[in-house]
């Protein structure tokens, strides 16, 4: 049977993409496919200082050098969010196409807090908005490394900045933890739960936890993420998470996926460009 | 029991310098050891186009960046060739130095050509010599990815490169094996086996094959690697290469290991990478 792709990649993260490098490089007929802009979860990252080769560098700076590696090889990129997958047929809501292998790489989203959260001043990227609150008061909800990040990049920009953490101790990196209680406008609270938002023509204006009631100019919500798998419900999976082998392939033999959309330990940019080799290689191998 | 260091890790190359990344932004106590300068094996590769991030980067400037990161947190590098490794305690030439856990990145050297090769313009890379061989002959001894890569930036400053490839076809990726092709002054010599090199004092003078005679002015080997793990005679090993678990913990619970020196199916920059976050992470959890 002749398919329209040797590959194709769903995602463009870092993953997808890193896919697509190996595979293009060795001479495979490949397709990445995404329902947003290339880059993924990446463009909403803050800053990465643990990526080797980079001492410090952007989210998004970072997803677009490693864009333009994909555009240098002449990949082909299509938008179109993925209905389904079955007997190598991929439906998106624009077009059918078909390929002999395909990766899954549609990584995680920010998990969203289940309060009304509707409100202009409610954001889940300091990166993207952060700038909108120079010198004001804003509150990050969450207490891991990605809300430590946030915390600390809005620290330079706020006059101040609330850290509300549900739990009695922050989990990040021992780096960011003391990098956050050595920053004198940064102010961490800790066993607090966000109870109430409280808005006015649709802006936050104060956040009430199980303690107290915060005025806030806005609030940065990071408290961890979900996996994208929806559209694949014969994938085996373990909470939203593909399971895979060492080789990256899942219980369906012509589907492979790596990166944050899978079930593992550590979900780091060094892990995933590790897996996304593995995946490409392996695929390679069986074209 | 109290040890100098939370963990030692053995070896500068890009996998022991991202596990130490790693562990020192969690605060552990830590020092690098090797007997060489930092980058290991990537100081010597010529072109870098597949590690995401880079659209293109010599090996040593990848290698450089990655130092400055390690520089920039002050995170110890000791010089020293290990002799042993016994009850916590590394032996070097120069000193004894106690770790609660050990990672072990000492990667692979390019394996020699066995024949009497001590000859002044025989090299084994590209980067490091071919500028003394501008517009002269050179042979390439190899047919995998590292050797097309070294044929490639050779032909750029050569009058002519001679691939001298074993087997009957090249082993690279298809873009290498493409751009080999494609460039006029490569000549691919396959089923060519190297039999004897003539030599005038201590100068490599001609290459004589199973087919024939070639008169070179310099000699650039590339035929693969050989693991460096003779240290360690307690740790399991394939052929050199040390077994891992998917933690890369080694048969000695105290002793982890990654990048090009364990034992596994992909030996590439992303792969090393991915291996060196776990190994430090874990390492981490234990300490």
């Amino acid at each position: 049977m002749k398919y329209d792709f040797d590959c194709v990649i769903v995602g463009s993260g870092i993953s997808g993409m890193t896919s697509a490098i190996y595979l293009k490089r060795a001479n495979a007929k490949i397709l990445i496919l995404d329902k947003d802009a290339p880059g993924g979860l990446l463009n909403k990252v803050t800053t990465v200082e643990n990526y080797p080769g980079f001492k410090k560098i952007t989210g998004p700076e970072l997803a677009f050098n490693i864009y333009d590696q994909v555009k240098n090889l002449d990949i082909e990129i299509r938008y179109g969010n993925v209905l389904n997958i079955k007997d190598h047929i991929i439906t998106t809501d624009i077009e059918k196409i078909s390929a002999s292998k395909i990766i899954i790489a549609t990584g995680r989203n920010s998990r969203k807090l289940d309060l009304n959260n509707n409100l202009s001043n409610v954001s889940y990227c300091a990166l993207c908005d952060g700038n909108l609150y120079k010198n004001k008061i804003v509150a990050v909800i969450g207490g891991a490394n990605s809300a430590l990040e946030e915390a600390l990049y809005l620290s330079d920009l706020c006059q101040e900045v609330l850290i509300m953490n549900r739990s009695s101790s922050l989990g990040g990196d021992a780096i960011l933890i003391n990098a956050v209680n050595n920053t004198p406008n940064i102010k961490v609270l800790l066993d607090c739960v966000v109870k109430t938002l409280n808005s006015n023509n649709n802006v936050l204006t104060s956040i009430e936890t199980n303690n107290s009631n915060y005025q806030v100019d806005a609030m940065f919500i990071s408290i961890g993420y979900e996996p994208s798998s929806n559209f694949l419900e014969e994938l085996k999976k373990d909470n939203g998470y593909i399971i895979v082998d060492n080789n990256m392939q899942t219980n369906i033999d012509y589907i492979y996926a790596c990166g944050d959309i899978i079930k593992k330990n550590i979900y780091q940019l060094t892990t995933a460009v590790g897996e996304a080799t593995t995946a490409a290689i392996n695929v390679k191998k069986t074209l």
